[in-house]
Formats: structure tokens, sequence, C-alpha cells
């Protein structure tokens, strides 16, 4: 398919009945919902939701997303409304690989560049919010009397790139006008706690008072430091006021799709944020989601603890088996993958 | 004045001439004008150029901004077209100090919040550019047969946050896996030669080539190693090709404004975009700007160098002198400037 | 026993057939016996050799120093000539814990003030020549023209002390003219391969031979470079001259003592010079050796290695097994190991 | 003069009234005198005191150490008694330079190679009290209630090595049980103030009360924290107690040398211990003393300080100017030095 063209995400919102007035735009074909919408739906009952999980995760990749999307998009197609949240992608993977998450094939989403780069700022601000919360960090452990243990923070920096030169570092250098010299690292923003906290929030409030009990450090007489108790989670949710607003954008088909927050699966829960997923339930009758890793990982997560967060039901579930990835588990190399080879499958 | 309403920003772009449709939105209030408008209006006329600057600047403040907003919605009352270009806030100062870089009083700019937080981005993709050429050159370090002394390298790290703790670093800690030790820093993305260069550029072209030249380490044979060496300036203009187009916004009397580009005076030239400064004399009679720090700092800058590269002339110079700086150049102190004291301003 | 009156050395020394003149002292009560004597008594058949080892080590100390200072002047009250071989002890556990390594009670070796704090300058030098190497590494890595790879050093630095803060340190920071930055770590100067290399050489050209060999760090194609690719054995080996020649002193019953080399058991082998115990093998019917750690690893290790590099036999082993070790493997306290307790040991 | 043979040192001795038995023997010819002989011989008159310094020192050398050495040897061959006293040399320098500080031409002083290596382990114990007050000092930054400043921390470590690597370092680093991380670095001891106060100390208690004045660092409340704050002066002493006693040695035409402590003269006094300089007065008719560097530091040291701590007068001063300095300073090369040039000199 060449060429698709989008069409302006008012038109597509107007599908969901969501008003042009409604919709906060970023350029012509990016909305972000605005999550309060949830409130004048609450009496409104939830579709259906489909998780989308796969076999354990290979280099070649297993297709979850591109899964996700085309089965929304037939859902569309016979004529039943359904709506695919997916995760917001990395700077960091984009700059390196190319390719992105915005699907491949027949099976993308749209503007493809756009959500692959900056998109609505959303990861910007959860990287601000975080290294906000590292600055008053440092800024206690040289100006305030709060006993904070140099060598007992856990409160690591965030960067949405790649950048494996700081991932362990000392920092607070170059004398006593600079901080206090320890050992720090910066983690790539989507494994920020934060990204995972936005994730979970279902209000400005629940997300401020998360915020407020994430663990920063430890003292000197080993009591846990949090984010409250450096005043600091107040700051941090006015930074993230509006990243907890959905982004909508549209497939190739034009059906709509919620891309928002992108908490790693491995060290976090792997799926869109909480929010998204609720107003999708509201908007319409089949909700595709999709979960990070594999069924074992980031499947059991979404069923086991992000469910039941978001105070929502799975009614079903796609697991992604591939040839490719079969053949990969069977000890076929990377390269040969392409290649027919039945008895690795075996 | 309370209160005060702004009117959507295809009203104020339609003002300017400008259709909606060429408009690209960030919410309701704010929209990036695409700089190839410049094309398009290139045999029409330039307007007038007011550059504001004032006496030496103390921490009490002079009142430039509020100077020029002013003074643009005094023109615009007078029946004269009139946009004032000024720069867009770090978000390190607005965490530390209240007030940003919007005005004050009646001379103030909307959406005062949005615009002193994440505004549209450009200052986020200002610092994913600067790190993207950071961690390509420790890549590049690390991996790649080009001669680097890792002992001579002059590009820092940059982050939009007052965080002196990150001022002196030493990064590529870890072991063999993480990249080389030496030592770094960060910078606020202010101070970002990238920011510089943004604000310079006449076009992406433009823009690509400045990138290109940037200077980040000499090799051990003494010879400067460029961004343009490490391959990294057109992945890095990719990230900044949004952040080229100016940022349409109005004050509390819905006079057109275009804030966009925030170097640092001291370090760079102070100012907005060339872009901003050329497309505002497009489509107005009389463009008000300001200049950064003093008349000998921030004023010789733009009119030794900053008018020479936007090919624009000044027509008229404001030096802004108030009682309270004259107060605190004579002597006063910072807390004792409101009081009257007529010896201190002889 | 109260006030041990130890003899002059030269006293001692005539007991062994060695003249005055060919005494190096150090003091009184100290000297150095040229190694070379080893040449001239060639042909005199070896005396016999007993290994002192013992069960695992416990913090309550097994007893193997008192035991083999205990062995041999028993054997010389029976009339039969026999030197006790040792460590010498680290400066660092000295400061640490009252003590150090002459013994105690009534099996204890003079002078101890001495011999637990610079001796001879053995261990002084050890930690010179093993800096010297660290000094010209570093040289190398910022001048030379030598492929050495800064994450794949493997030679620390050496200090006869016990300091935490300096396992791991960031050295040559401070900008292009102190070095190149990299991690890396001091040892214990008894850790140094440079002490085990001194307990090992058989002559001062075995010892640069060995010197020579050392894998200091492996270039970016992976190859490994040595002391010789550097050219700091020779510098080296003229550091460690004096240090090869044993170290005379005595017990409290003025029976001959050699305190010669002191590396780590649990790194090392353990055990005091192999010049030491050949010299003494020449010069006394019995020689009783002590091995570090327990028979698993001192003793292995004394059997499997150290006598075939130094040619000797050994004719006999004592196992020292303490009662308060029984007690601690058995599960009783530290603090409580003096109070009779049948079961903990059956 | 070939192949120079040295007396044993109790021949040395017993010309200057001191009996083999109050000698402590390094060896043959290097003894220490006991520094408490003073006591004995206070009432003996002093000598006549001798200062050799020089014009501005130079690359070439201006021959300060050779003229000492001479002159006092001149001053034995007229039958007047006299001792010359001189600086120990560091190790450091002796790696990196051909030579040492034990003279040149007919003018040395003997055994040239133990004197310029270890000597009597004079600097190695300079080295370990100074680093025994660093470790001690990083175990109360992590241990101890002591409130410490860990950026206004001046105490550095200290090796007896020129090793630029080490100038600027990170310590403490490894996490929570490697310390508290902070800036260090490392002088070379003949720089460290343990070795300008060894050459001070009249007595072990007054090294005992210099000792524990040291200022080692700077509490948050900008309160000085000493040595003797941290228990350290005591263990310092003992490790220090051997090397206060002079070196005695001889010249090449057997004259009596004391050669014992080696502080800088740029950071420090740059002269031998004020308690040889004692010693010789009481023991010789004649001392000739070196001051280090030119007349205008070492010298004017020497006279307003050093003599006074000392109690002793100068008689007499020489002061070394060679043709080859003052061609220097005429903006001679220092590769065309030896060339015959009048027009530089005048």
């Amino acid at each position: 398919m060449k060429n698709p063209e989008p069409k302006p995400i008012t038109t597509i919102g107007e599908k969901l009945g969501i008003s042009p007035d409604d919709l906060i735009p970023y350029g012509k074909f990016i909305a972000k919902v605005p999550y309060r919408k949830l409130l004048e739906l609450k009496d409104k009952p939830d579709g259906k939701l489909v998780l989308v999980t796969a076999m354990n995760p290979t280099p070649a990749g297993e297709g979850k997303t591109t899964t996700s999307i085309g089965l929304s998009m037939a859902f569309n197609r016979l004529g039943i409304n359904s709506i695919v949240t997916l995760r917001e992608p990395s700077l960091g993977p984009v700059m390196g690989v190319k390719g992105g998450a915005t699907g491949g094939g027949n099976a993308q989403i749209l503007p493809m560049e756009e959500i692959n780069l900056h998109f609505t700022g959303d990861i910007h601000a959860v990287t601000s919010a975080h290294n906000l919360l590292s600055a008053m960090l440092d800024a206690a452990l040289k100006f305030s009397s709060v006993d904070i243990d140099p060598t007992k923070i856990i409160w690591p920096r965030a960067m949405d790139m790649n950048d494996r030169a700081l991932r362990h570092i000392v920092v607070g250098l170059g004398g006593s006008a600079n901080g206090v010299p320890r050992e720090d690292g910066f983690v790539i923003s989507a494994a920020s706690e934060v990204m995972a906290i936005l994730c979970l929030a279902r209000d400005l409030k629940d997300l401020k008072e998360r915020l407020s009990r994430i663990i920063v450090a430890y003292s000197k007489k080993k009591n846990p430091i949090t984010a409250g108790d450096l005043k600091a989670h107040g700051a941090m949710a006015v930074l993230l006021k509006d990243a907890m607003n959905p982004n909508l954008v549209q497939t190739i088909e034009n059906t709509p799709v919620f891309v928002h927050g992108g908490p790693f699966a491995n060290i976090a829960h792997g799926t869109n944020s909480v929010i998204a997923t609720r107003l999708a339930l509201k908007l319409s009758d089949v909700v595709v989601t999709e979960a990070g890793f594999g069924a074992d990982l980031g499947g059991e997560k979404f069923l086991d603890f992000v469910s039941r967060v978001g105070g929502f039901n799975v009614n079903g579930v796609v697991l992604v088996a591939s040839l490719k990835a079969l053949k990969y588990h069977g000890g076929v190399k990377k390269d040969e993958l392409d290649i027919e080879n039945l008895e690795a499958i075996e």
C-alpha cells in the first residue's frame, strides 16, 4: 500500500463522538484527548478488551504490534467499532534501529515520523519530571539537613537516548560549588519509574500521590527517603500534566489509535497507559491492546496487575507465534530465519 | 487587568494573513508557522525593526521584556501592525524562580503556563539533538577508528535543568561494556551551541551545514573533529526539523507574538531566531525585538552580528534604564531598591 | 615469660655458620643474608622440611604461626638444628588489629615491633616496584604508541594499607596534562603479583624474567600487554634487589628465624619466599614452614606448586586443629569460643 | 677519581666520637644515629654553620650540592672537622632522571645507589604515615559522627613516585562498602606536610604535637578538622619513630655526611632535618648545609624560619653562581649552555 492519506484528526475524533473543541491538536493529524473525558463517560458501559501477547521474544520480532493494528482494522472493516491502544516509541531505539513502533506493511499507524520523533512531548515530559527529582535530590544532599547517605541513592537520572557512556557515571565533581560527589547513572526514559507511574495513574491526584511515594535514597540510618520528603512531587506533576492526556492518531485505514505511554516490559509493566485503555473502552466496542515481551512477562503482568489497577477485564487473548520465532528458538541463526526449515520448528 | 482572554490562535494568524491551514497548532492558543512561509513572502518589503536593549543588567531586572511587549501593543493600538519577537524561556530558571519569560503586569503574553513549560518542544528538540551528538561521539571513541583524544573532548552534554551536580562529571565508567571513561559535564540547553545554531540558520540546509561544522573534539594529532566527521549532523537536523518553525502566540491585548529560540546572551548571541525576526518583518509594519543582557553585550552582538547574518537593518533602538537598576549600580542593596533614593541615582 | 632478651643477630648468624661480614645488618637484631649464599652451599644436602597447615581458618585464629615457632624451638631444645621460616606481616593489618605476625605467648619472634612495622623495607620495595609499573603503564597510555585499551587494564596500584576508599577509583582526571581517565583501584601490597613473584624467584635473573611476563592490560585487538612490553621489568628488579635477600631474626629462645616475603594465600600461594626456605634447608637439619589459610588452600598450593618451583620435598605435615576452630565450625559464636562446649565439637 | 672505597660506617662514626654501639647500621656503609644523642651533647658548644644557596635555579643545575660536598671535604683536608648535611633524594625523580642527589664528579657521597633507592626507609615511613592519616580520614567520613564536608577535604594521599595519573582522582567508588566518593589526588612524598614536619620536629613529643595540628578538612560548619581530631597522630608518630634519626654516610674522601629528610623548597622549607643540622653542629667544627631552589626561596626560608625553629645561627653563606646559569638567564637555550657566550653573561 502506497502513500496512505491520513484524515484530519478532528474527523477521527468525530467518529468517536469527540467534538473538535474537546481535542487538543498537535499539528493536523495528532491530538490529545483530555483524560477528564473519562468522567463524562463514566456511566457508559465498557467495550470488550483483547490482549495481544506473544511467545518468547526474538531479535526478529514476533509481530505483536502489526497483529494488534491489523486486528483492530479488521474489526472496523467488519463494522465493529474498535480502537487499538499502543505504547509510545522511545527516541533511543528509533535513532538506533530503523522502524520504530508504528507497525509495518499494511498494518501501520500515521503520521509515522512524528510519532517516532517528538510526538506530543510525553517522553520529554517524563524525562524532565524524572530529572527534576534528581536535581532536587542532589540539591538536598548538598544544602538540606535531610540525612541522605550518598552511597545509598537509588534514583538515577534519565535520558531518552541509548547512551552507554552515561550508564555509570560520577557526578558532583569540580569542587565545593558543584554538589556532592557520588556514583550515578542514566536510564533510558522508558525505564524511568515516572513512566511507569504515568501509565498507572488514574488522574492527576493519583499521579501526584504515586510520585510522592517514589523511594529515591536511604538515610544513614537506613530509612527510605521519598520524593515526597523532598517536596518534589508537586512540581513533577505540573510537568506531567499534559502528558496525562492520551494521544489520538489513526491507522492507514483511518481507524482510531491511542498511542500513550511507553514503559519497558522487563523492568516495568510494558503496556500503554491505563487511562488510554480505559478511555478506549468507553469510546469503542472492542479495544485491542498489546503487552510487551512474551506472554510470561508482559502478558502475565497485564493480567495479574495492570488490569486490576485499571479496573478492566480481558475478554480475549491473542498469542502471536511466528515461524521465524519458532525457528530462532529451534536454534536457527538470525540471518537464516527467512529460509524454510521444518526441522527447526518441530 | 484580570483574566485576559486569549483568542484562538487561528484568529491571530488570520490577522497576519496566514490561513488556518498554514498553521500547525499546538493546542488552541499556540501554533507554529512553517518557516517556508518566508519563501512565499520573499518579495514583500520588510517592516521596520526596533531593538530593545538595556543598561547593565541587575538582579532586579530592568524590564526589557515588558518594554518590548508594551511597545508592540502600543504600536498596534496606534493602528500600526506590529509583532514582538521574544526568546523561549528555559525550563531550568522557570522551576527555580517564579515568573519565567512571559512579561509582567499589563505587558504579558499568553498562554503563560504552556509557554513556560514544554511549549512546542523546541528546547526538548535542541536537547535531544545535542545529546545525540554526544552519544555518537562517545560511541565513536569506543568503537570507531576515528582518532579522538579522550582528554580533548570539548562537546558537553545538555539538559534543560539547573543541575549543578551535572556540571562536572566522569562518564563511561562501569567497565569495558560501558564506553571509555572521560571527564564531561552538562550545560543548560539554552547554552548549547545547537540552540545558537538553530537561531542563526536560514533554512534546513543551512542548519545542517552549520551543525556539521561544530567542533566536538581534537585528535591526538591536534586536528579538530566535527559533527560532520561523525556523520551526526543529518540525524540532528531531523530532530530539529519542527523546531525551525517560529511559534506564534499573542499578548493579553491579542496582538501577535513570535516566541522562538532562546540562546543565552553571555555565551551566545542572546536573541530569538533569525527566522522568527525575518518572518515578522514580512508580516508586519514594525517588529519589536529584544536582545539579552546589556547594550554592550546582547545589544552589540545584535547590531554587529545577528542583523548581518539575518540580513535585516535595525531602524530604532530603545535602551531601557530603570530607576531600580540605576540605584543598584549606585550601590543600593537589592532589597532596598523600592525605597526612593535620589542620591544613589546621581 | 617476661622481657625476652634478643642476642645480637651476628650471634644467631654465627650459629648458622654465617660470618658477620656476610650479614647485612638492619639495626642490631635484624640482618639480611645475601641470597647468593645459596650458591656457596649448593652442594650441601638439604635438611628436612615440615609444613604446618591447618583446618579451615576462623576469626579466632587456629595457631599455625605459634605452632610453627614452637615446633622449631622444640627441635632446637632437642638438639636438632632447626630454622622456622615465616611470612612478613603487612602494615595494613598491623595498624588495624593488635598483634601482627610475630606469634604469641611463649612462641614469639623478636624484635616484634620492628618486624611488624617497616622491618627491612621489603614490602615498601614491593609497593614501589608495583607502582612504578602502574605509572609506566599510565604514561604509555598517554604518550606511547602502544595500543592499550583503557577499559582493559588489569594491573591495579598497590599500597601497604587497609584503605577501602582506594579499592575502586578513577584516575587520570584534571584535564589533558594529567593522563588518561580510567577506572583503577589499589590492592594491599601483600596481594600484589610482584609479592608473589618475589617469593617464587630463584635469583635476580629469574625475578626479572618473571616480572617481564606480568600481563598488565589488553590492546584494543585483545592482545596481552606485558611489563616487558613497557620495558618496566629492569627498573622493577633494581627496586627489588635488596628485597630478594632473606631476613634473619630470632625466637625468644634465640633460635634462628627467616621472615621473608608475604603473599596472601587466597589470591597467591601464601607462604614465605622460596629463597628463604631453600636457604634454611641448607643451613639447618629441620626447617619448619607455614602455609596460609587452610590445608585445602595454602596447604595444597604448597604441595602442588611451591615445593615444585622451589625444588624441595615436604617430609612431614602438621595439621593444626584447635578446639576454638572446631567450635566455630560447629556453630558457636566468636565471643563464646572460650566456653566449654562439647556438643559443638562432635 | 675511580672506584672510591667507602670505609665501614663504624669508622666514620668513631671519627665523630660515636661508638659502634650507638650506631644503628643499615648495611655496612649506612647508619642511623639515634637523635637522643643530642641530649648527651647538649652542653657542648655548637660549631659554625655555612649555608650554601644559589642564584635562580635553572634546568642545568647550579651545583649547590657539589659545592656543599666539596666545601666540607676541603675543610676536612685543611684539618677542620666538618660535616655536610644534605636532603634525601626522592625515588620519583631518581627513576625519571639519572643522577639523584648524591653529587657528581669528585664531590660525591657514598654508597650512591643505596642512598638513591630505599636508603634507610625514611621516605617510605613518611609515605606510610601520610597515607595512614588519609585512610583514617576516609574511614571517619564513612563511619564516624565527625562532621566532615566531603568537598572540603584538603589532605591528599602521597606516593614516592612521579605519577601524573594520580594527581587528580576520585576515590570511594564501587558502592556503599567502599567508602564515600570524593575528589582526591596524590602528591609526591617529598611534598607531604609530614615530610616538612619530620624535618622541623625537635623530638618525638614535638613531632607528635605538630602532627596533631595538621588540618585535613573542614566541617560543613566550616570548622577545621585536624589529625588530632581523628586521633591519627599517635600511630603516625609510631611509623615515623625510626625516621627521626639522622642517616650517616660519607663522601668519597670519607668525610662524614648526614643525609636526612627531603622536603621540597617550593612548597615547604627545602632543607634537611633540623635534627641532623643540630646534631652535626654538636659533632663538628664547621657544618655545611644546603637550601633548595634559589637564595630568594630556600635561602630566605632557611634564614627567616628554619634557623629560628632549629635554634642555630648561620655564620656564613655561599651563593653559587654558575656560568651556565648566568647564560641561561641571559637567554641561551639549555642545549647551548656549554658553548662560550660572553654576551649572554653581561
